[in-house]
């Protein structure tokens, strides 16, 4: 694949932004446990799987849980828009220093 | 790995009923996409995950990534889960066998 960092239009070039945006704060999030950069959100999650955590292991544990499974889907989610926003380490550097170019130019 | 299905103990087998039933939810949860024997349980998701979802693509698409991301991460540990309960389908067959011939005992 050719990454043609300089040559991208103005679109892809927001597009890109706002994804390592969305990245920077998956990661801090992954990193501090749910504990940084979080909001509380609800969602419905199978009722047998948390009746049973419950009765087993406690409400704490329960919810452990359910963020336990969240971070496994939200590690392979984030791992995806990686690739597919810029597929390797280098060009994630490419786009910093792209950034930081127009960030000076427009200063 | 041999499968001692008909020696296992009374806890083994409580455990594996209850997995049985749990990995039955998860089921019927992820094929009716969370409509299905679900309960609302709050969690904390990333903000600006879930920030810039809302912004680009409204409050709805932001709810349907939040479930499928859960979604993904479910699959996953429903997978382990199986696979550390039962290891294969014909153990799955044996233990479900297992089971009818206690439920006929007790009548």
């Amino acid at each position: 694949m050719e990454y043609k960092i300089k040559n991208m239009d103005e679109q892809e070039f927001q597009r890109k932004y706002l994804n390592l945006k969305i990245l920077k704060g998956i990661q801090t999030y992954l990193k501090s446990e749910g504990e940084e950069e979080s909001v509380v959100y609800p969602i419905r999650v199978p009722q047998e799987l948390l009746y049973q955590m419950v009765k087993l292991q406690g409400a704490e544990s329960a919810d452990k849980l359910v963020h336990h499974i969240f971070t496994i889907g939200l590690s392979i989610w984030s791992e995806r828009l990686f690739q597919e926003s810029f597929g390797a380490p280098e060009n994630l550097k490419a786009f910093i220093q792209l950034m930081k170019e127009r960030e000076s130019k427009e200063k």
